[in-house]
């Protein structure tokens, strides 16, 4: 039996695409005159397949999980944030939760297993793999059965996110130490070498980036030769949240869902997902360029452009949120405008 | 008697800049994560004096007029869309009518000149100086009493959005052949050769670009020697639109009223201003990097940093407004955000 994350997915109408593409040549402005956002209204046509494309609905899932390679030092924050952090976004003052609230966008937030574990919160959705993932630098970082849990929990946020009409898939991110990781599985999935991918995190300074490339050396090392394949991969060096996010993008790929990506964890997610099965890549727009040191190689891997660069290496999904209204503006002025024969405009 | 434009602008308040600084760093975030959005809320606090700054208040005002230089062929476009398009702002068809309505912002349409005047629009406001500027390759492009008309038009604009309430003030341009105009007023003020700053405006092949930047040439040479005060030069080579723009941003600049500018016409517009005032460039926060030529080096001049690149080359005012909700985000997470005090998260 093939596994799920192996499914192909749906593919993009291009018939619609091309009636996106015809509209917008009739529309009152200079053929090509709104660059990326006629680029962005003809891709949601072609994944909605829908001539008049919207992205109302936003459906933005959080996962939040610990990494024992945190006991490494890889981190500027102490480990106890994860946990700290799920009450911030149930009760609405973490980034996240205020930019959702200004996109009238759903969400939330799933637990899968931080070290001081605040119990049951309002908001909060317990979906627990384990209080933390192993420390890779001397184990596998998850069992078998843990990968399967994690990927399943993003899978099942997408099917909640489908439930409710959502138009649009968003997936963040939260784990003190999860810079690291995702730059070990980055490592593994381009064959680089850590100095290549590792960045500041939420802060360190030249002696903790050196530190933490030194770290991922060490994980590399210690899983050398057991890294080919992108599920192995996933299983040895990631981390419950960057397997929930993969899930979660295959599984909105084969459901026919767009996802809105966010910055260098949930690209790393993204890599892995089409690692894992190509045809995850045309449900993938890339919201922004972090900061983080990594993800230029991650995007160029990805053959991805984002659409905003503004220095942000938050996570959370911060940055894909904060590209929402593109989405919602290029749908709005191609549904909206004119056409050169409705207004009475004379043409070239 | 000093001319109104050349009266010094407002200070942007530094106690209250760092006030929202330090706001910032105790904001539930890595220091810094956040990138120019932290950035744009210590701005956008520091111009409005207030430690929560908002954008709620959005006044889009579009200059449009003609230009006697299209009449040697400098646009794609026939002269008779700079008309046309009037109805299209007011009927809601344009790009920016669209844009405008999606934020809730107000939208005016200022009418200085068209050679195919449609007469009394609703929603279009008539300030007519000419019926179009005069052809700039064998005269004046207008008199000084028309530029003076055209400059009061735009401070005319931001009073109206000041009396509204107005938290941020926007400018656009529509005018056929005004790529052509803002290239040889920037080329005059900048020193460049119009091969440097002359692009496809509308959609100009390589060949049609090649003859704008020739007529540019024959401008500049008519003028040669009586462009060096940049009043003159806005005089001699400008239109009405770019002059009521540029006296726009002095205006607001004087009044406290933050500008968001839009792509290459209002740049060079921004470039004037500053020229003739400089203390208007601490308000002008630059909204997109447009597909158009000569933008780069004009932002390079006023040491501009755009927040978007999305390869939009319209005008109207539409890059502006796209850049909006990145400004209301700005706000809402230095607004809205929970302190490490107040959600109990440990700090660095």
């Amino acid at each position: 039996m093939t596994h799920w994350m192996t499914a192909p997915c749906i593919e993009p109408d291009a018939a619609v695409a091309a009636m996106a593409a015809q509209r917008q040549a009739s529309l009152t402005k200079p053929p090509g005159s709104l660059g990326r956002l006629e680029a962005l209204a003809i891709t949601l046509a072609s994944l909605q397949r829908r001539d008049r494309p919207c992205v109302d609905q936003v459906h933005i899932a959080v996962f939040a999980a610990d990494h024992g390679l945190a006991e490494e030092g890889v981190s500027a924050f102490p480990q106890a944030v994860t946990g700290e952090m799920l009450r911030n976004f149930a009760t609405g003052g973490a980034a996240i939760a205020v930019l959702a609230r200004e996109l009238g966008a759903t969400l939330e937030v799933i637990h899968l297993g931080t070290v001081n574990d605040p119990g049951e919160i309002a908001g909060v959705r317990r979906a627990i793999v384990a209080q933390s993932s192993a420390n890779s630098r001397h184990a596998d970082a998850m069992s078998g059965v843990q990968l399967e849990a994690a990927c399943a929990a993003g899978r099942d946020a997408v099917d909640r996110a489908l439930a409710e009409g959502a138009d649009l898939f968003i997936g963040g991110d939260m784990g003190i130490g999860n810079t690291a990781v995702a730059s070990a599985l980055a490592c593994a999935l381009l064959g680089e070498v850590p100095e290549a991918l590792t960045g500041a995190g939420t802060g360190l300074d030249a002696a903790g980036i050196a530190r933490k490339a030194a770290v991922i050396g060490d994980v590399l090392r210690f899983h050398d030769g057991h890294l080919s394949s992108p599920r192995e991969a996933l299983r040895r060096v990631g981390g419950f949240e960057i397997a929930a996010l993969t899930g979660a993008f295959i599984a909105a790929a084969q459901r026919g869902l767009p996802v809105l990506v966010d910055g260098f964890i949930a690209s790393v997610a993204a890599l892995a997902a089409v690692a894992m099965q190509p045809t995850t890549r045309p449900w993938l727009i890339f919201a922004h360029r972090s900061h983080e040191r990594g993800h230029r190689a991650v995007l160029a891997a990805l053959r991805a452009e984002p659409l905003l660069d503004l220095q942000l290496r938050l996570g959370e999904a911060s940055g894909a949120a904060v590209a929402v209204p593109l989405l919602r503006m290029a749908c709005a002025l191609h549904r909206s405008m004119a056409t050169f024969d409705e207004a009475g405009v004379s043409r070239v």
